[in-house]
């Protein structure tokens, strides 16, 4: 019987020192315990996310000197972790010192063995290529095979030796490699534990995906699989990322026999039988994570780290009375004291008595500080100055004006709440504020920049907006378990009330048709393999209802909406237009987005401010279907 | 004898149709022009910096039948030319199709030989291995040889038998890999010709390395080498690219025998015998690209294109009478019409009549259009709505007030002048207005996001201060010949001027030391191996003098500056805590940076918004230096 413990720290990117010090304090409380094994995550030292820092020697060397702090305090106990290994002696593609993401073991204060990562993961916000050198590229270059290099770890625990295949996160979602590294474990002989340490960002639903995948791995290889994940926040500047642990341990029979807590700092322990490989053990109900109580825990958490770990303690929130910025402050003030929260209604002509009541009721509602800043007199002063003051040519003497039209007049507006009140109201207020945006408008380009697209993080700007309204519902229904976001701004018409033809009161709002833009907009950027017109096109052709399931939206909808192919060409063109045009530029400037979807805009979402472009064969479809009279 | 041309075209990323067609209209040329052989960049057709539109199987079709019309098009001339090479049975690692930077050969209207890019840079901007298969890796899972793979290619002209070797950009940069696909091709057996086909950004000096690196490689293998790159523009949205094309011939014995116009779309015309291979021919003289010309010409262009890539004719400068501006403003007069250029100076009770004046004198020299917006009244207006307005806890009524203190009037003025005014004079103008930061400020985030800091393109935010000065110095001589830039503007205290603590008439300026902090700045952000405190205070502790030569800054300069160690550890933490800190949080929302040099913020320079982090090393260094009385 071996007694492991699993354990799931919060990582701090950039921060050995702190996650060093979390490390020994964990070995020793595993000492306490009389555990055999403690398993951290990968790169527990220097957290997983952290840009170019790589490029600077000076961190390696210090995430070293760590790496043998750890090493030292592996005493009675075998410590098995992550840390950057680095061979100055050699040089990567790029010429800089070679690196490795690599797994230690270490025993009797001796490191036993290193492992390297043989699958460096490139797609969506990974960037393990660009820094360290995979056991795939070292086999290639020494002409060796992966069984010869990635061989299991012995090590000798009570009296007797034990076989350790260890691996590091994605080398054990190997389905679309041409190499599998478990399998070269165990060409090496059976194994007694296969262990993966995982640096692993949440997105929602992967769990259950984890859960199907390493669950066959254990089962196939009758071998018990150990999988430590690291818990909080990581970030590649555009984009955040949490981690949510959930450390869970595979019996030989593929079987669940233990998991830590998601999004918790835990550090849990696991009595193993390693000859029956724990399949006589109950199995455990995992929840499924692909729910709004995952999505909700997922941003909870990812908010409440992101203001802990940039020091914010006051959140300024604009409120126009709408469903975005209600879910942002209930969210808000889930998270932090209301005290702390100043929510600001900024109320222009074009805002209905409708609206302004309901940001009033909204803050009642969560004990917020509140105040109203109208905006008239300072837009009006702006067209005026702007219109007003001479353009001169210094050349001629002669002078003209600048007009405002009412669309530069929408936007005036706009900035003129967020760059001008709420900027001003955050800095002194002592925080700052947020932005509201959510992915239907963040996709088109549906704000503006420097206004209400503006703000230090975008914690919405990951869900759709049928998303953010599950989120309203669940933070009345389940965390506040009374109504804070009023139910009337839930039914409410969306709009921006920037202009007469947004009156909510008239019913009139938002251009984007969310139940069907949403899962448009989704097809654009989410797909695996990206839909773009042609593909919608080729559907809508074959009929509405192949459209419909495809995107995933409400049956009968795209008849209903679509008199005809003329407006629904008309319809797709625009807000393709809009997502490769001017969404672009914007989203270049956008604050961070939280993510938790299984792509988030930001570094998982690489994009160049490119033309729009329409393929040849989409024209042809066109053509098909708007035949030239 | 045999005339090959070299048509180093402007690529538009994401367009397709448009480069086939360019593509066409040279090969027909070409072809009047009995021209043998033409050869085109890599990625002519879809473009190489595209973020993620790889995905798009919508778009690999239409490249690939774009690619069929080259192939169909090339009859008696042989077309060597850079697509996307898509095998529709097989996927990458990602799991979606698989994929090749590949390199067609066509001639007679058929394909005679494709080859796959074999080395991927995997730094700086460059993303080739997250969307396409290399050919090493390639030969790793077919367990091959490189010179299995990657064959010389035959073809027929003029009744000869002619060897080929094609490569692609990076394959000639091989210096740091393990893999030397020149080498390969050799070991089949002698070439007649050499060809790499790129798509290499413009680096400042860049193309001084290359032309030692390359001419070496055709001297070494006795081959002529024939290297054509694209002109125009690419981006990855946060970085903007200039694609210089500088296509060069190597003679066999390493000879520059002729090259083409940098910054020029061109269809050049060599005379090749292949038996001498070209040397015999007089070499020509390359112009040095480490200038101040070629920075100019880069920036110049970069600007241009990206104007009308965007459709942008009008823009906005807010133009304060200090350098950034009045470069910016001189940068866009040397490339649109001044009528299109409105110049805006947006005084407070602040600046000085010295810097009016100088805003003024610069907008007569250059002849734009001018106007003045003073923004006291809104500031005035904003600092009363803020302080003035209660701010209520409705629960218990309690209503209390904020206040504004002069730190944050400093960003309220900031704020006030780019989202305020110069966002609605823009889109009242017609056009957009633009950043004038530079690398310097953009260091430390000194400047105020949404204000400052703003803007369509930062065109100048990779040149270190002492480049700016040095650009307005070639502005005012080389490209207008007469004083545009006004004198005393180069000679002016740089300072923000937002309080009377940066009063210009008093000599008070900015807290930014230049010829010290553009060199400490440097070493952070553009070493290839990024220093960090570390080791600054570890060449700081070996002398000044060795801290100066290693940073590059002017001897005597650290010793001046810096009365002992306390104040230059003291100046030290407070830069890089700026620049680690809150300089990430704005870069992440500041509009894209044209690049110039060997590292410019964005794709270029990956970060995270983490902790700010000293080394051990660093603090045991500092306790040397500082020792606790």
């Amino acid at each position: 019987m071996l007694r492991i413990a699993l354990g799931q720290m919060e990582v701090i990117p950039g921060r050995p020192d702190l996650n060093t010090a979390k490390m020994l304090t964990m070995i020793n409380a595993a000492c306490n315990h009389q555990a055999d094994i403690i398993i951290f995550p990968e790169m527990a030292i220097p957290g997983y996310l952290l840009g170019d820092t790589w490029e600077q020697q000076a961190y390696l060397r210090d995430c070293e000197a760590f790496g043998r702090q750890i090493i030292a305090a592996a005493g009675n106990i075998c410590v098995i972790f992550g840390n950057v290994a680095v061979q100055w002696d050699r040089h990567g593609d790029d010429g800089r010192v070679r690196k490795h993401n690599a797994c230690f073991v270490a025993h009797n204060s001796r490191l036993i063995a290193t492992r390297i990562k043989t699958l460096h993961p490139n797609y969506r916000e990974f960037d393990d290529t660009r820094h360290f050198v995979s056991l795939r590229k070292l086999a290639f270059e020494e002409k060796q095979d992966i069984e010869t290099l990635l061989t299991p770890v012995k090590i000798s625990l009570q009296g007797r030796e034990y076989t350790l295949g260890c691996i590091i996160c994605e080398d054990g979602w190997n389905d679309d490699y041409s190499t599998d590294p478990i399998a070269a474990l165990h060409a090496n002989g059976p194994l007694d534990l296969l262990i993966n340490i995982s640096s692993s960002p949440f997105t929602l639903g992967k769990n259950n995906k984890r859960n199907r995948v390493f669950s066959r791995q254990a089962r196939e290889t009758g071998t018990p699989l150990l999988y430590v994940n690291n818990t909080g926040l990581q970030n590649n500047g555009k984009t955040v990322y949490t981690f949510d642990g959930f450390s869970t341990v595979y019996s030989s029979s593929g079987q669940i026999i233990t998991y830590c807590q998601p999004f918790t700092e835990t550090l849990a322990y696991l009595e193993l039988d390693v000859d029956t490989g724990g399949r006589h053990r109950p199995p455990v109900e995992v929840p499924n994570d692909f729910t709004i109580s995952s999505l909700y825990q997922a941003i909870h958490y990812g908010v409440k780290q992101f203001l802990q770990s940039v020091g914010i303690t006051k959140v300024v929130i604009g409120v126009s009375g709408g469903i975005d910025s209600a879910v942002a402050a209930a969210l808000y003030a889930s998270i932090i004291s209301p005290d702390n929260i100043l929510l600001v209604n900024m109320p222009s002509k074009f805002n209905s008595q409708t609206t302004r009541d309901l940001a009033e009721q909204l803050s009642r509602n969560l004990g917020c500080l509140y105040t109203v800043m109208p905006i008239g007199q300072a837009v009006e002063h702006t067209a005026a100055q702007i219109t007003g003051t001479p353009v001169t040519n210094l050349g001629s003497g002669e002078q003209s004006h600048l007009s405002v039209s009412p669309f530069v007049l929408e936007n005036i507006q706009a900035r003129d709440r967020s760059a001008r009140l709420l900027g001003g109201i955050a800095a002194a207020f002592g925080g700052v504020f947020t932005c509201n945006a959510n992915k239907s408008e963040l996709t088109v380009g549906y704000s503006t920049l420097y206004g209400d697209q503006a703000g230090f993080l975008a914690a919405l700007a990951d869900l759709w907006k049928h998303q953010v309204y599950q989120l309203a519902d669940y933070l009345n229904t389940q965390i506040f378990n009374r109504e804070v976001i009023p139910q009337a701004a839930i039914e409410l018409v969306p709009s921006a009330e920037l202009s007469w033809e947004q009156s909510v009161d008239e019913g009139k709002g938002d251009p984007i048709i969310y139940p069907y833009h949403d899962f448009l907009f989704r097809a654009f950027m989410e797909f695996w393999n990206r839909a773009t017109p042609e593909d919608i096109v080729l559907w809508y052709s074959q009929g509405p209802a192949v459209l419909e399931q495809k995107l995933g939206c409400e049956p009968g909808l795209v008849s209903r909406l679509f008199p005809g192919p003329r407006e629904f060409i008309e319809d797709l063109e625009r807000w393709w237009r809009l997502y490769t045009g001017m969404g672009v530029a914007k989203r270049i400037q956008a604050p961070p987005v939280l993510a938790v979807s299984r792509r988030a805009y930001g570094f998982d979402h690489r994009e160049a401010q490119n033309n729009v472009y329409f393929t040849q064969e989409y024209q042809r479809l066109k053509n098909q279907l708007l035949p030239v009279p």
